[in-house]
């Protein structure tokens, strides 16, 4: 951490600040002091050091990390890819392209049982499925809740995919023991305690990025996770919020090769949340493959049409086999290439 | 609801589409045939309706809804301002000027209790003050937690003054029993389930806009505590995020005159997190009251350079009294003028 | 300017880099060794230097700028306010509140001077009208031109009201030379040959922020005109694009004290192309004055329902003596207490 | 267009507003009257309707456009993808990838000889160089400007590449009488003068997004150069402004199928502006490729570390070749697959 103090800071606030810093934050603080103003290097772990409370000093002018402020989401404390393994044998980050699909609510026994097979037989690893569903009015259907997690089981027993399913609230931890992968979702990515009580888990999560959320802050989110003991964390690009309003989220692909880049954690992509559109699923799936994501968690609906919640973004399970067929092609050509 | 078909649209299709909507949703389906498309116009109560619903069909070009998607919250509904009445006669929403003030975080029985009688002094009505923190990061300082609570209580037993604080988990709401006003923080504006818990309480419930919410979200979030039964929500500003990086946030005033025309629930305005400056409060704090805010939210701390979070932006207390008597003088002057 | 070195940089490398930023830039160089890392820091004007060339060095890691990048407009060094006077008298900046008002567009003699009239009479100091409109579609009307700069000049002889009124290509500059204020639209505002061009006349601009520029974008695009020798420079505050819909833009009202402390340059605010929405400019225009802005320029228009553009946004002559009135009025109250 | 009126609106005003359409416009106006709100659809070319016009009525609830404000642009009425040729048969939008490579700014004969022999070599089909550079600071390196013009020429006659480069005024627009491809950088995407000029031109165009554009606003740009009569205009996504700090730019790829589906114009894309890293040109150029991009733009620079603007961004011309080797491999695959 480098801190620009004012020129108007005298020689007796300096030693008191340094001091300060030496002993609540036990690093090392080394001065550089120049004819118009004193720069301070921090040495030492700074990552608890409140950026904030730096700033609020009246003899301060700037102050800039240098270091990361998570650790154990690090690459650099980290440098080999985490690697997680379902409890089938299904890897999620050791350089193959895992395919999560299904539909965005559960809805009966037999949509999620059917879509299950069909994605199945197209080459999805994994079911997705939301049973509790966040949704902007209380008057939208809310999942079928209990129920859902049920029927997301039946399918699992039909079809031997694990699953994945969005957590809504602390409380419904235990509910989701039997569950291969919890999704946290966009708008609970800074829900704290719910990360915190995750982190007590030793269940894989699903960490998607909030709505107008930097990279850096979800690799804070991740490190809550991780800071309480589960380093089972898989990061999950799924469009992020700007002006334009044509998709329903902007898809920041530079995310991926960046996460992999200063994180060890898996990272996949959501493409059909990220565009609102079922027509843009196949070509920003492809450029998320080519952009190096480990896998990819798309919505599909055997009826889009009469789907409860997202239709407009689902695709049916004849596009979604087209989908798989030509991403695994591709994963395939680069992984030859 | 408007919605326009494609041209390619049959007969039958048209047909079988009204009949699905009029038996879901118990609307009544107006259809204008014109020489190139055909609208349809919905009649009644399409709260209910999923947009996404509509949008996934083939037939569907665009749809385009009319009505608000929410009620309780709608002034349309409930033409009188809702004025919220706490223990003490504090009055939110009732013409006048409330003052909420205090640390961002409580740290100790002399620090709230000597800012709680500073801000008392000064005109504020409320003491705000943070007992459960949300951060960025696991490894800062979260909060005094439930220790944080008692303290704020012996505040208000000393000086007076209501106290307001935030939430951060549904199994805490028990611990928030005697604390006068509830806060959602940003984070937490789109956390559905606590929302729901929340609306089965009868406290009243500061409810901030989320980082990147719009007005129309920030209304619906309102709109799930309301519908289960809590009419007593007080709306917050808080800045919005952009690309401008010279403020924490952009905080967006028009939001104020907009919430009060579309809503009936009070609108308060919290400058200290959306500057994230000191120095701006009071000009951002005067504009707030111009603009029509019911009231302010502002952070005060007897010692900034040392606070345990957000020092950057807290006013000392003196900065504070110079606030108040600022925005005082402009409220009197703009109700009599 | 701070730049933070790679821990890999070698002695070599660093004299070798420093000798080129003293050579290339003439600045002092200081060095400060830390135990993991290097820091130098550049003592001297570092405005010339290009951030993007310093970050593209192999060794280094992190580059800041301490100094502000603008010189002419940086309040730094020039600490008095900056008044603009025109050729009536009419000062802007000199702690008065400047009103601005007019249409869109220039349509028609009996218009503008209608206009002009009702605005002079309301107390509006300048007369506002578009004779040379950008326009997002080509088929959209784009001005009157030559024509609408004529009826401006004839509404001015008639009323006595200076004017203002956007310029769109370098070659028009000559049509300009009878306005009292040009105006630089948002679209232009990194229109940089226009900007150079307008610094070599000796009339005072008025430059709107960008779409989506920052506020230190506004400050160097100033500068640009600055550096040529044209000091008089009015900036404005027209709302940003952000991901908020219900308004055409985001009134930034930060930016008001923000530039007027970072600047000693006018600062005005456009309520009207802000929020799109004539309601909300009485509210919005308030807000301003009390956030101390040196003026605003509001849209009116004699019959709104048939501009022939951004009627939405316009005001009646009625409306707009209401706000002027109220402005007033609150700009007199805020001077005296 | 689709136009909800107000429930008041009165037989008369219905009456009257109708006339008014149909007489202004051509438009054919039907009417849907319901219980409680009455709808007009407009039939005919409503391109030249302003929608503000709409909106300011005093009976209207809202509007909204159905059919595109764009037609020469459009793909509905130019099914075909447009193709451009240039004068030694290199072809845009035929299907095939095209690469565009070279320095940011040309700086020397043997800086942009060396670079357009070492990408040609590479399989780049045309050179890019700015010799008029839009920089953010006056007081930065503004291009060798006329100079670099022929710097350029000359690596042309040495290479055989044609050449693409940017033009900063209207009134250079004979200067750029020989240069392949002009051109419009996104500060200028809505400096609507230069596009009517270019518009008169027959010169290919390379349209850059704007920093906050939509994909409409771009499609708008281009349509004011197709309707001056020159239909040669070549998109490119660059990056939009958004909150996240990590990049420079956040890369839309969905930008590309979007556009490639709304018009019929060639989409190319930049991922050395969109992202301001060097590192992260390799992932997102195989990402656009994947997502259908008709070409790159790429900066190469023979010495980035002396590179004089975006150094950060450039490739050397060994990390050149690689990317064009990846992306034509990938191109063959997806072409053959």
């Amino acid at each position: 951490m480098i801190i620009v103090l004012k020129p108007e800071c005298s020689k007796e606030q300096l030693i008191s600040f340094k001091e300060n810093l030496t002993n609540n934050y036990g690093v090392k603080v080394n001065t550089w002091e120049g004819v118009h103003s004193t720069v301070l290097g921090l040495i030492g772990d700074t990552t608890a050091i409140d950026i904030d409370y730096i700033s609020a000093q009246d003899i301060v002018e700037d102050v800039r990390r240098v270091q990361e402020p998570y650790k154990k989401a690090n690459r650099k404390f980290h440098p080999e890819d985490t690697v997680i393994e379902l409890s089938n044998g299904t890897k999620i980050g050791d350089g193959s392209l895992v395919l999560m699909a299904g539909p965005c609510s559960v809805e009966s026994s037999s949509q999620v049982c059917e879509i299950a097979r069909s994605v199945k037989e197209s080459g999805a690893h994994i079911l997705r499925g939301g049973a509790f569903k966040p949704r902007t009015s209380p008057y939208a259907f809310q999942g079928l809740k209990a129920e859902g997690l049920d029927l997301l089981k039946q399918a699992r027993r039909e079809t031997g995919l694990p699953i994945v399913t969005e957590i809504m609230r602390t409380s419904h931890i235990d509910m989701f023991e039997n569950v291969d992968i919890i999704q946290v979702g966009a708008r609970n990515m800074q829900n704290f305690e719910l990360l915190k009580e995750l982190g007590k888990t030793n269940k894989p999560i699903l960490l998607k990025r909030g709505l107008a959320s930097t990279i850096e802050e979800l690799l804070m989110s991740a490190e809550y996770i991780m800071a309480e003991g589960n380093d089972k964390v898989i990061l999950c690009e799924r469009g992020i919020r700007t002006y334009e309003t044509y998709t329903r989220n902007t898809l920041d692909l530079s995310a991926v090769p960046i996460l992999k880049s200063l994180s060890h954690l898996p990272v996949i992509v959501d493409p059909s949340h990220a565009t609102g559109k079922s027509w843009l699923v196949e070509s920003m799936s492809m450029a998320a493959v080519a952009a190096g994501a480990d896998g990819l968690i798309i919505e599909v609906h055997n009826n889009p049409k009469c789907a409860l919640c997202d239709g407009a973004q689902s695709l049916t399970p004849e596009q979604f086999d087209r989908v798989a067929k030509r991403v695994n092609g591709l994963k395939s050509y680069l992984t030859n290439n």
